[in-house]
């Protein structure tokens, strides 16, 4: 690649860049798209919708970012939690690192780089048509001293990105401590989940009773068995679509409002329709209520699991972490997620059928994972003119124009990669869900994971051997060769990833700010319903997003001596991600759970690998550039690299599984003297009941249902400026 | 080899066998052997020594073979606990294995193996000079479908071993649970260690005491601090020493009983000698009380580490499963091991110097284990015969007989090869005593993994790839070669392991009755001490004898469908075995420390290890049979056993680290009611206290110590009719 091509799609991509936060900043202004781009303030009740038309509406502001800008981390913690803290620790972190290995690779090693002539075909007088070959590794002569400057960078930045991991570590593990010790009592704090309960010939409920009787005579609360639902949640999303269609067959609030007395009196020719969905409904409620008692009238099989309450938290983290039964298969216990987090549908099945499928689901795994090239392939090979041409006849006078042509075969098979890459994470979303995990923090730690595997392998790897799997595959299983390898072929691909970076880094965080699916869907769903139908703020798709940005780290990481050109485009997209995420975390997500920044240590570990790989490449490198002494001295850093990530992993990854005795012990004295515990204690059964077993009323209730609405609408001229 | 070849070997060595049996049931019955052969009998004082001659002792008797063949299982947990039954069940494990698939390979696959005629020189007319390759599977022409027996057979005993593990595995953690609920209370299940205590202004005694009666108010019993006390140990044992010199240098207690009045009377000559050693241990001794005073008033710093005792097993077991400390790597617990199982030169040092010493062991352990036999070969070339001629050349006559050359020649290389082997176990255990273990039975556990690994590599693959370690390594690296690279070199070696097992096998387990090296001291030793000096019981040196059972075992699981020649001979092994240790635990060994057998998952895994070695070769062998079918169908076997292995770790694994919440409880209710508790209670403290701190005693008290032994000489008359 040229000099001038890197240039060109800079060019470009910075003003796809201003464009999106230019429309950005107008579209949000907009009432209709309130839902889209601050449904949480709406939700919130901070931002309401202004009906009045100005001017201002449709002139670009910078107000956004300002406030995005000035935003502190305690305000972020109050909003997000502990883990939209983490989020923005990791772009922050990275800022740092890339900052740090900026300077160095643009003053230090770029120089180095030029000033080499491995490459022949150096161009001094025309600077833009040199190949960037120029600027990376590739161009300083085989086995020249000033390799060793490379040497001590890397030794160099994997010292500083180790001590920063360190401190980061340690930083978030206390803020983990805190936020405990701060927290007010909470449910899961005092609950644990119990599986595989032994079927005996009393009923589940009363074995959990008589066994942690037994065990926790003073301890133990209460329980709740968990039902199987499956059937009456199926009821219930009928209904509540039912209920849907009934209220939008209805008049408009607005129009209710001044129509209080007469409901059925105008609408004559909509009765019969509401009629009939009305009776639906009715007999769907009827259906519920029935299955809802049958259910806790233990008419249906149980589930094997049930939640079991204690009088203190150092009681619930006993049973946690002791084995409770003789037979280590049964009475498996959990800590409990918070009541809002739990995955209702989970597995509540035996210890052999849970533990299968999770086997299951790791093998669909890793087959996906290196599968996912083949199909795309072959797609991407269907896509050819000739089969176009064939399948859409009226396209054939638009497709031998040279310039659309040229588009279709240079883009299409990429936007096709994007596309099936854009199902990756709700794909490992999917599978994580069923390999057994109870709570939807969980479930999103573990498709994080997998996203950011697949990732490395599909993206990075693929890339790197030109995506064949035989060769990557038969460069697996030779690990003597891997060194080798690598740094014959990752070189080669630096023009690649810098511009992967300016691309898909900068588009995927500007896309991110101005959410085109959300809106297109907003813009359709639009014209169907009135805009004040209610909606769900979306929460942060963590198992998107924290792959995205780390593997944007590991390529900065392991390209920084490689080709340090791709720094300050790294850093660019940190720093655009940076302000972007913080104004997604103010206006737009609204946390669903809180782990407690039980997201670190993927982080943590995932910048150790980008290290090693680092290492390795590095090692491989020096070997080719026939420097084999700095290969040699270059193979104690993964070892040490390795042994720090070991440390980390005793001094703090305990913290984030579970709380310390000294923790629990000291929060359960601070409520012994709490008058309010009684009530606590006795609300714990309630929180923990499955939402399916609720009783439901839409039917005979409508007006004060859709009550929230109407004030909501009531209120609809406050305005405020918070919407800049 | 040839078959003849083979049968020499055989007789011999069942000779050899044969000619060890008699002499060790002549030479038991000899009193001054009664410390080599019945320690255990004479310390129980079941045995005493007979000074009355008689014509009996000298005709070989099988008196002892029957006693060990009645012992019953019961007997032998009386007699050495959980450990002596666990170690007995490997080789009965074993013996039900190798029947089994002995019944296969001698009836189905020997005649198999036979039938082809793959190697062209059988001669059908003399049998003995056949060669052994005729029986095993390299016999078998190549794709023929006779090879879907061996497939077939090794299905079959996988099944069949697989069945029998979990049985077994099941059968021995019910074992260990009931061990636990008939057990008397005993201080190391209310105790816990404590490592890496924080240092503060105040003493470690005081915060440990603050920390825990602040955490577990109610069930906090007291604890005691750990000292450093090598410097006392070293002085104990010089009191020691400086003891057996006086009481050497005194008169023998039969003289002195005589001769109670006057005890310097009769023996003017050794007065001075006698006066300077009492003085001597008199300083000695003083300066241990000394130490010992300063030691407990805290005057040398005392180690980071404390025993902590608790007034119930559960409150014991709920400190060690959860973390302490708010800081993962401080108050780190450990169960406490049993009082008489206790290293106490453990290192109590800081957590990071622990881990660091840990990986340092590790490194070291595999480097001795890869690089063992450089210096052996080394040593060996040394070992020619114009070598030995330079060095001692008055041996120069004698080495130019032809046959003496040949003797050294041919059994010189192997004796230094079979030295340097004994020494690998003591080795081991001297390795694992410095990785921060602290207790004998954490250690031995430890030291046994470790030389059933160095075993495997050093004997099974340097004998397979013939010995060279670079050879060996580009095979590890490089996992794609192995199934084919051990296709061929296993079977090729087949001949060898057969003349092994019958070689070093019989002749160890033999030896191990004979108990050479004991014997050759004893008699060395009772030229210049009284038979009447105090002697130790030895304990079982289980990492010396596992792993070379264990070893066996994976012998005959990987021959078994390549040479069933190889299973009469290992089953024969196992036969001699079951008799001899028997007999051992009868008389020989006692316990040293009961660790409720956690020696089996170190069995478990092994089996399963050599389960998959197997299947890697078969499935290689089938591939170089060109019966590409059964290669691939053998694919499944490994992962089905890796499968069954992970469930047996999630099933069984957990009973062998801790007691279920469950079990604790139970024992705890027991006891509420057991008045002699709190007497137990009072006891603990001293039970945990550093023997090198116990006030010693052995310059002002003579008589009153010999006391035991002239106790055991006046019953010396008493006969009884043990020592058959």
């Amino acid at each position: 690649m040229i000099v001038s091509a890197l240039l060109t799609s800079v060019g470009i991509n910075t003003a796809l860049c201003v464009l999106f936060l230019t429309l950005y900043s107008i579209l949000r202004k907009q009432p209709s798209n309130y839902e889209v781009y601050v449904p949480r303030l709406l939700v919130e009740g901070t931002s309401k919708r202004r009906s009045h038309f100005n001017l201002e509406r449709l002139i670009p502001s910078t107000g956004w970012v300002a406030k995005a800008w000035s935003l502190t981390e305690e305000e972020l913690y109050s909003l997000s939690g502990l883990d939209g803290v983490v989020f923005m620790r990791i772009i922050t972190f990275s800022v740092k690192i890339f900052t740090f290995a900026g300077i160095i690779g643009i003053f230090v090693l770029l120089p180095v780089n030029c000033w080499g002539n491995q490459q022949q075909d150096i161009d001094v007088g025309n600077f833009t048509n040199n190949s960037l070959d120029v600027f990376t590794i590739s161009n300083v002569n085989s086995g020249s001293s000033w390799l060793w400057v490379h040497f001590c960078a890397v030794y160099l930045v994997t010292g500083f990105i180790c001590l920063l991991l360190f401190y980061e570590y340690k930083d978030i593990s206390s803020r983990r401590i805190s936020y405990f010790y701060s927290s007010k009592p909470q449910p899961h704090q005092f609950t644990i989940l119990v599986n595989s309960i032994p079927t005996s010939s009393s009923s589940i409920s009363d074995s959990v009773e008589s066994f942690f009787k037994e065990l926790y005579p003073s301890d133990y609360l209460s329980h709740v068995v968990v039902r199987r639902t499956s059937k009456i949640r199926r009821l219930l999303n009928e209904a509540k679509n039912m209920y849907r269609k009934v209220s939008q067959s209805r008049p408009g609030p607005t129009q209710q409002k001044n129509k209080h007395g007469g409901f059925f009196g105008t609408f004559g020719q909509k009765y019969s329709h509401i009629e009939r969905y009305q009776k639906r409904l009715e007999d769907i409620e009827e259906n519920v209520r029935l299955k809802q008692s049958e259910a806790s009238l233990a008419g249906e099989v149980p589930a094997r699991a049930a939640f079991v309450f204690f009088r203190s938290r150092f009681a619930a983290a006993t049973a946690f972490h002791l084995q409770q039964s003789v037979n280590p298969t049964r009475w498996i216990t959990e800590l409990a997620p918070e009541p809002r987090d739990i995955y209702w549908p989970f597995f509540s099945q035996s210890f052999m059928r849970r533990w299968i499928s999770k086997l299951v689901v790791v093998l669909v795994c890793i087959l996906f994972t290196i599968m996912f090239l083949v199909p795309v392939v072959f797609v991407q090979g269907l896509t050819n003119l000739t089969q176009l041409e064939n399948l859409f006849p009226f396209l054939e006078s638009i497709l031998t124009i040279k310039f659309v042509s040229q588009i279709i075969t240079g883009y299409l098979p990429s936007l096709i990669l994007q596309l099936f890459l854009q199902l990756v994470p709700p794909a490992m979303d999917f599978l994580s869900t069923i390999q057994g995990y109870i709570s939807l923090s969980d479930i999103e730690r573990s498709a994080t994971t997998k996203v950011l595997w697949f990732t490395v392998w599909n993206v990075f790897f693929a890339s790197v051997f030109s995506g064949s799997i035989i060769s990557m595959m038969s460069i697996i299983l030779d690990p003597k060769i891997i060194p080798g390898k690598l740094a014959i072929a990752v070189p080669a691909q630096a023009s690649f990833f810098i511009t992967y970076v300016v691309t898909s880094g900068w588009t995927s965080v500007s896309s991110e700010l101005f959410r085109i699916i959300p809106y297109i869907f907003n813009l359709i769903t639009g014209l169907f319903t009135s805009p004040d139908d209610e909606f769900d703020v979306p929460c942060m798709p963590y198992y998107r997003d924290v792959p995205r940005v780390l593997f944007f780290g590991l390529l900065g990481i392991t390209y920084f001596f490689l080709a340090p050109l791709i720094l300050p485009f790294v850093l660019a997209y940190f720093c655009l991600a940076y302000i972007i995420y913080r104004n997604q975390f103010m206006n737009v997500y609204a946390p669903r759970y809180e782990t407690a920044g039980k997201f670190w240590p993927i982080v943590h570990n995932s910048m150790i690998f980008s290290l090693v790989l680092m290492h390795i490449i590095a090692s491989g490198i020096f070997a080719l550039k026939k420097l084999s002494l700095a290969s040699t001295l270059m193979f104690p850093l993964p070892v040490v690299t390795l042994l720090f990530n070991e440390y980390c992993r005793k001094r703090f990854l305990p913290i984030f599984i579970g709380y310390s005795a000294e923790c629990l012990i000291k929060k359960d004295r601070e409520d012994q003297n709490d008058a309010t515990m009684n009530e606590f204690y006795n609300n714990l059964v309630d929180a923990y009941k499955d939402p399916a077993l609720i009783p439901i009323q839409y039917s005979s209730n409508n007006d004060s249902l859709s009550s929230p609405l109407i004030s909501q609408l009531n209120a609809e001229e406050q305005c405020n400026s918070i919407i800049g």
